[in-house]
């Protein structure tokens, strides 16, 4: 729609969180999108590594004549970052980040054989020039150093997007919030605000950073043994903070995790982590310091299996191992999903003769994102004309906008959509459009996209029932038998002990090849077989049966 | 050990919550067993129904002459009740419960073909005598009525076991908790105290089953179109609640869902909802209603994808649909591990226009448990010798234990173990003995234990990738392939779109049969298919070969 002045604003993607992985910006044939990250599958997404945006619709449109002017990363968290070396495969774009996100990036882009030359650094605070759209970045605080929001000027006015954030007004880097831009913005005139509803079901503010450290505190001044902390790989404010605390209490710091050791490494080389001199130990000289002396700082808060704290856990780690007196402080909440793993992994540890302290045990971490008298704070400061809540699933965006309408936005000028359906806004007018083509994708090994409905549909009925393959070789002329019906079966029965129903199979199996009449060999032996076995099991396994004549 | 003073107390079952499926007392060659109820699959238990403890101990020990004097059913949650018709297979023990446990009971025990004869019911206040056990049952509130724990004297002294409870001074059938019978326990002298831990991480004390009443009468003030209030089957109080707002309003209950239907049922009849004539309508007769003149009472608060609730969600119900305009009350909490599918319902919900309510954004449930302000009356109500932490997973008793020893129990009077461990009291001790054999068993389909550790990870690697069957034919003579290898895929690759790695795949199967010279051809097929699979994919499906010479 050249020539109208209509922003069109599209959040990319399938289920889960809106908005949050990909965003696209309109504007005739200019256009830019915000982070590139990823979703983690579901529990019931069987098998499947990590899911990316399908983003056919951007190619499409480029197809046609869009112009990406850039690719902005909010900050360096997964699902705003994850995706970039698929993106870039077929979006030709610059990419933005600020020291940290860059250098996060960095790694991403080389992997997937990307040149570096696409990636700009900036500061919070710069602004970049993307085709009509100017750019101004702003520092927000959330749970990684160096995230920031952005105030985009398009030719029909200006649009805030808060991207993931808390107001912390004593964060572990001593940078607050940029209220000043916020307040700026909202002089000039905010015509959409887009903001993060992650914690829209929330009352009340989110605790700073900073109040955690009693907890802390408190923990080191009595633990006796060593003290083992597991929170998210990237929250480097936490690495400050323990490494505060260790050194207060005369421990040294060892870090179990090769995602987390690789974020302390580009934070350290970035000057966003500040760690005093010969307190990290590497983690195979833990075992010769006495353990009050030492802290250990791990991967695995969300009880992921493979992860260090899951190893420690289970007594499968190689170099450590969970003795009683040691005390594990969870320093994360579960991600909603997750909570099975991580109460099974507490569990674990107790069973090993761990103290584990987590929250709402003791106020171990706090949430990186607004809680809703934040959320009301952001509305107010910005004083936006129309609102289109992000970040969050679709409960989350509800709540978000319910808040916003208590507050004055009428629910007009409010939108509230699902990934894959565009947003037109004018000077005038948010109105909801069309569903653009896409959804998600999933990644499983190397296969992008490949693994689809029916795929999955086979993987929950094998994960379900299993399978039985029955294999008969026949004489051609004859329609005999030759041999015995061969059986495989996996994830059905024990087959070890299920001697009786599988020769009642076999049976089964040379009873119809010597009575059937007519119809495929292969259905009528298949149909039988998936009778018997479900009238003897009440289970219905995918039956096969392959029929060779010769 | 006859002739010793020892009274043995044996939680029975594997993972999951300690004690709360079935507890086992043995003094001499007396027994009795507390509850007998069932464990639902986490999520990574593919495919299995449900799970109950392994009781092959007791079966052991009766054998060697142990006397079962009689199973004490505290409550009618599956939890407690759901592994009766199992566990009367191999114990023949008379078995006790309230009217509407028992009402509860019969069915299961029909269904098993046990005969009712063995069924005795009691009222809370009613002294069982079971051998050498004189058993004092006591009314207490927990969220479904007529729940009762149990002070046993034994010959060593008096234990108190308060199976699931909170403390609710205005419940909803209006039967508080038996606190002069507490009292009475405690002037008595109770040697050992065993009590709920599941909410012993939850401040503070649980709200009263009232305390809702306020948030559903605001919502039903002000709904305009239906309402659908979604809670457990058994929450019988919740439909008592529902029922009286409804007639407030002038709204007809309809209910949707079997179990929910078949608990009203039960409870009407016995006395324990009392609901105004002409109030309830069939479900079929909603629709002929004004929609503001109608509440619906579903199942599938915790997001079961069969329950009434998920169905509405996806539009999957024969007989509703979810309407804009329609209000949604999730009147439940999710259980841990079901979030992201109770989630998922309420987005969906949303989706199709409804309005849906749930806590924390109303106050629309509570818990049935005891909160830690709660669990400390307790223990200084009963002020118990000992103490035994039960009814939660491992963590939930660490703190239970904790919170005693806040409030004066020393640590030594103090045991935390896991389901299978023996406790072995006597006047003076509380120690720790021997774990005795056994753990859970899956219940899948007919099947009861026949799904193993062996069954479950082929189901994992099966829902991870899927597999890959080869089967050839061979001339005997020659070694030769008799026309082309035959391959069958599920879950590994979408078969359709996989075409050149099948043929690949054929490809090597021939390359292999032509060149290989010693070893098991299947073996090495295998072997081969894999590797490549692997390379091609990253992914690892499980590959069986199929070798039939003619």
């Amino acid at each position: 729609m050249p020539g109208e002045q209509v922003l069109r604003i599209i959040p990319l993607g399938g289920l889960g969180e809106i908005g949050k992985n990909m965003l696209l910006l309109e504007y005739g044939d200019a256009g830019m999108i915000i982070d590139a990250g990823i979703m983690f599958p579901e529990s019931d997404m069987l098998g499947i590594d990590y899911i990316i945006p399908d983003f056919r619709y951007v190619i499409d449109r480029m197809a046609a004549g869009l112009v990406i002017h850039g690719i902005v990363i909010t900050h360096g968290h997964e699902d705003h970052t994850g995706a970039i070396g698929h993106v870039l495969q077929w979006i030709d774009a610059p990419v933005y980040g600020t020291a940290l996100t860059a250098g996060l990036l960095e790694g991403k882009m080389r992997l997937a054989g990307h040149s570096l030359d696409k990636l700009n650094v900036f500061r919070a605070g710069d602004v970049l020039e993307l085709g009509p759209f100017s750019v101004e970045t702003f520092h927000v605080c959330h749970s990684i150093p160096d995230a920031v929001g952005l105030g985009v000027n398009t030719p029909i006015g200006l649009i805030v997007h808060s991207s993931d954030f808390k107001f912390d007004h004593t964060p572990v880097d001593g940078w607050p919030p940029d209220f000043a831009k916020l307040a700026d913005f909202s002089r000039r005139g905010v015509l959409a605000l887009l903001a993060d509803s992650t914690n829209a079901e929330q009352s009340g503010w989110t605790p700073s950073e900073s109040t955690i450290e009693a907890a802390f505190n408190e923990v080191f001044r009595t633990a006796e043994g060593r003290i083992i902390v597991a929170t998210f790989a990237s929250l480097i404010s936490r690495v400050q903070q323990v490494a505060l605390v260790a050194q207060r209490y005369g421990r040294r710091l060892a870090v179990a995790g090769h995602s987390m050791t690789e974020y302390i490494k580009v934070a350290t080389r970035l000057g966003y982590l500040s760690l005093p001199k010969d307190l990290l130990i590497p983690l195979d000289q833990v075992a010769k310091l006495s353990p009050d002396k030492v802290v250990i700082m791990a991967t695995g808060s969300q009880g992921e299996p493979s992860a260090v704290l899951s190893r420690l856990a289970w007594g499968r780690h190689r170099q450590l191992e969970i003795m009683p007196g040691d005390t594990v402080i969870m320093s994360a909440h579960p991600i909603p999903g997750n909570e099975e793993f991580v109460h099974r992994t507490i569990n674990k540890l107790f069973q090993r003769g761990a103290h584990v302290i987590y929250d709402p045990i003791a106020p171990v971490h706090v949430s990186g994102h607004a809680s809703r008298e934040e959320l009301k704070l952001l509305i107010n400061m910005i004083r936006p004309k129309f609102f289109i809540p992000v970040h969050g699933e679709l409960r989350h965006l509800h709540q978000h906008s319910a808040l916003a309408q208590e507050i004055g936005i009428p629910a007009s000028n409010i939108a509230v959509v699902e990934n894959g359906t565009e947003l037109l806004l004018t000077p005038d007018s948010l109105t909801i459009g069309e569903r653009v083509p896409g959804g998600y994708v999933f990644v499983d090994g190397t296969g992008v996209g490949d693994v689809g409905p029916i795929v999955m549909r086979d993987r929950e009925i094998l994960a379900r029932d299993g399978f039985v393959t029955v294999v008969v070789v026949l004489e051609r002329e004859t329609g005999k038998l030759i041999g015995e019906p061969e059986i495989i079966s996996r994830g059905f029965v024990f087959v070890r002990d299920a001697n009786d129903l599988l020769e009642a199979a076999q049976a089964l199996v040379e009873d119809v090849i010597a009575t059937y009449a007519n119809g495929d060999l292969t259905t009528v032996l298949q149909d039988a077989l998936s009778k018997m076995f479900y009238n003897q099991t009440h289970r219905r396994p995918m039956v096969f049966a392959i029929v060779r004549e010769v």
